[in-house]
């Protein structure tokens, strides 16, 4: 089982547009040169943010994408389901139904253990990921890498400034 | 991100190899007509499990497959992780080394609170999947079902009773 390195690239670019200055677009390709990314796969991931209503997208002069609601109130999680769609993982197919004694119309996603064990497994990663946000891990890196933020909005917003 | 549904025929499959006579193989075409599946992928499958060093192959008249250890020893994560690899499902490429500031030499992947937070959130979902044993799902499949067992059992080694 294997995530898409889209997942990466759009965490990193949702922190680096957490930095950016309220109501500023950034640009996709800029987004892809800062960290030397294809821009047509980047600007895939960022069409699928935009769909989830995680970015907005802004067209014309000084166009681009910014976040379409506060860091704060962006989850990892948000951002994974929106990368790597929202069902989950392990789907029960219900093979007890073809099984000696299987019924049909039983939901055995429901009362197989087997189903249930994978669903809280899937839960437990799913509130592990709802707890951390785009700010407070934009937060950790001022904090680790003190030049980082200033480096990120010279880069990005560069010419404009 | 989708895991393969080879992880529900393993794991239901051990279940019922949990209920043979002990020191009994089940062949891995009653396995297969047990729910229907087709056999030759089924077979790929608990080969994995065999590599895994939770089934071993029994060669010759009445072979087949049983467990390689107790049901209790063998948790629901090893079966996944048999099947699915041992490789976190986020696998960190490491972009802030392309990016401004960025260190070649640096691990990011241990470094990069993003990746952290993904390691995290695996480890949430790997715990929960090995607090719970083949041995379990089968008691609790007993309970609920009183029926199965004695079903299985009779399907499975039917023929040589």
């Amino acid at each position: 089982m294997k995530m898409g390195e889209g997942v990466e690239w759009a965490l990193h670019s949702c922190v680096n547009m957490s930095w950016a200055p309220v109501g500023e677009a950034v640009s996709s390709a800029r987004l892809a040169e800062f960290y030397k990314l294809p821009a047509s796969y980047l600007n895939k991931q960022l069409q699928a943010l935009v769909r989830a209503g995680i970015l907005s997208s802004v067209s014309g002069p000084g166009g681009g994408f910014q976040l379409a609601r506060k860091a704060e109130k962006i989850s990892v999680l948000d951002v994974v389901l929106a990368i790597e769609g929202t069902k989950v993982a392990f789907r029960c197919e219900g093979i007890l139904k073809n099984g000696p004694g299987g019924n049909m119309d039983e939901d055995y996603a429901r009362t197989c253990l087997i189903s249930q064990t994978m669903r809280h497994a899937e839960l437990a990663w799913r509130t592990e990921l709802s707890q951390q946000s785009v700010a407070g891990i934009a937060r950790s890196i001022e904090r680790r890498f003190p030049e980082a933020k200033g480096n990120t909005v010279n880069q990005l917003m560069g010419s404009r400034r």
